[in-house]
């Protein structure tokens, strides 16, 4: 860290099991350059490492960064994490376990690395840069392919001991309901990820009950994605309407017992459904919460779509690790 | 506080609907002296200050405690609270509204007072004192005629803004289930409170299914108390056991959805049920716990009983005015 307090540059890097994205930032966090390849994670590890350094390498060059204005790298990261050393455990969307991560881009790029759960950094992005800029707590919950929460809290992210917690997706809302991808049944993610819907509207398409979307992306859950569910509902097909707006009532009961809990004063919600359908998840999310929750509890909780979409992972890591840097205070 | 910081002495006060208590503490947290008076709150605001401030003097003398050595005053008390003023806003079991206590008791006594919920103040009794010592974070629960619960988390209640949290009493466990005491419906007070099982043990009684129960107590919901069910368990109403261990199931998802939010490392069970049948209630409740919540969040938790009984309210609210005031760091 050779470079003065002020103007150094910062890495966010978001690694999915799809594709990964790496995002340099300005001393102000202003975006840089950015720069996405596939993540290719059945390659293995080595040759993933290889090109998670690459995709940095470039994001540096791009920005025009010289290596020793670069302050830090900030990485989130969906799957299981040893948090303090950096490491990813083991995980299933990639097929990699025990990569010490931290430890690898430490040494290749000669600054302090920070790994952290992506919807924790996702949030912490929107408490630093977006949605719920500097509230006291903020809980956000991000329904996709699963349902991610994050609660950050005077500033703090909540963790569990060295792994990452708050996962909202596993509420159980529907006891003996549906079969989980954990392995228990009626846990919120069975009746409100975009999984769970998708697999709603093709029993619904299977009936002859939306015709948009039958005719838009066939039966198959897998085919059914965010977009096309929107695009359903705005061509007319109500049964898909209302199935979305009964998850997002469902969702809103879960938000209830959480805000029961933790009290946020800020309420984001993101995700590709949240991106799709912002209103509707807001509006339907909300008022069921408001019916559901204590009233001292819920009154003051504003909700809000998340506003960085796609950056939200990438800022919010590069603020992490920033922040441990000692740019802030 | 004119008093030396080694060797100041504090008081505890635990405001409850019925009664209170008032104990003071040598400066190693030992106790000294402990009265009771009943809170006669019908009586209205006035003598029910007279009445806190009587008990709180009957301590400090019977303690033999000069006024100059008291550091401060810790109160715990069940209604809400408005915890940066510490004021009564509202309290449904006193009949009382804006009562302004720490002003008042800063006033008479001339030291510090610290005003928390009571269960926040029992918890971090059992995190100073009791059955969670120094864990990183403690999930408390306590089911009694509610059920109350708190999270102290790396040293810190979990609160709101100037307002308690961790409302798990009020969590959906039943979604549409039976009419709560807060208005909503299916919460776990409706199927895990001293009350809920009452009212189940009074219709098996009303059966003819429990007559030990029966005998003891009678089908009046309010008769049936937390020693009677116990009692009534040892004398072999089967019933009455199935009743209970069902509520102890139900508190186990509710620990569990906690869990997967909080990722705590102990859970310290109490109040009335629990301490009638602790073995029951940590035995039953951890193993629902263990099957509903996520594996990693769970293995590592530690489940307990209280072990402060009466005593935790006041000996957590004692701590807390004292770390106020600075006597610990």
């Amino acid at each position: 860290m050779g470079a003065d307090k002020t103007d150094r540059n910062w890495i966010g890097f978001d690694l999915g099991g799809t594709k990964m994205m790496a995002t340099a930032f300005d001393e102000d966090f202003k975006i840089l350059s950015s720069e996405r390849k596939k993540t290719k994670a059945e390659k293995g590890v080595e040759s993933g490492m290889d090109r998670i350094c690459e995709t940095i390498s470039e994001a540096l060059d791009h920005a025009g960064i010289e290596r020793k204005r670069l302050g830090g790298i900030g990485v989130g990261f969906a799957g299981p994490l040893d948090l303090d050393k950096g490491v990813i455990v083991d995980a299933p969307n990639l097929g990699w376990r025990d990569v010490p991560l931290r430890e690898i881009l430490e040494k290749k790029f000669d600054c302090p690395v920070v790994v952290a759960n992506d919807v924790d950094a996702g949030t912490y992005g929107e408490y630093r840069f977006g949605a719920a800029r500097d509230a006291r707590c903020v809980l956000g919950v991000f329904p996709g392919t699963g349902i991610g929460g994050a609660c950050i809290y005077k500033g703090r992210i909540l963790k569990g001991d060295s792994q990452s917690c708050m996962e909202i997706g596993h509420m159980i809302v529907v006891p003996g309901g549906n079969l989980c991808g954990c392995g228990r049944r009626g846990c919120l993610e069975t009746v409100a990820s975009r999984l769970a819907i998708a697999a709603e509207c093709a029993l619904a398409a299977t009936r002859g009950n939306a015709p948009h979307l039958l005719e838009l992306a066939g039966s198959d859950v897998r085919e059914i994605r965010s977009g096309t569910i929107a695009s359903a509902i705005k061509a007319g097909d109500k049964v898909v309407e209302d199935i979305v707006r009964h998850a997002a009532r469902q969702l809103g009961m879960a938000v209830a017992n959480a805000v029961n809990l933790l009290a946020p004063d800020v309420v984001v919600l993101g995700g590709g459904l949240v991106e799709e359908m912002p209103d509707l998840f807001v509006e339907e999310t909300k008022n069921a919460a408001r019916r559901l929750a204590m009233k001292s509890l819920i009154d003051p909780v504003k909700f809000a779509a998340a506003k960085l979409g796609d950056n939200a992972t990438v800022m919010g890591a590069a603020a992490l690790v920033a922040e441990k840097c000692g740019k802030d205070g």
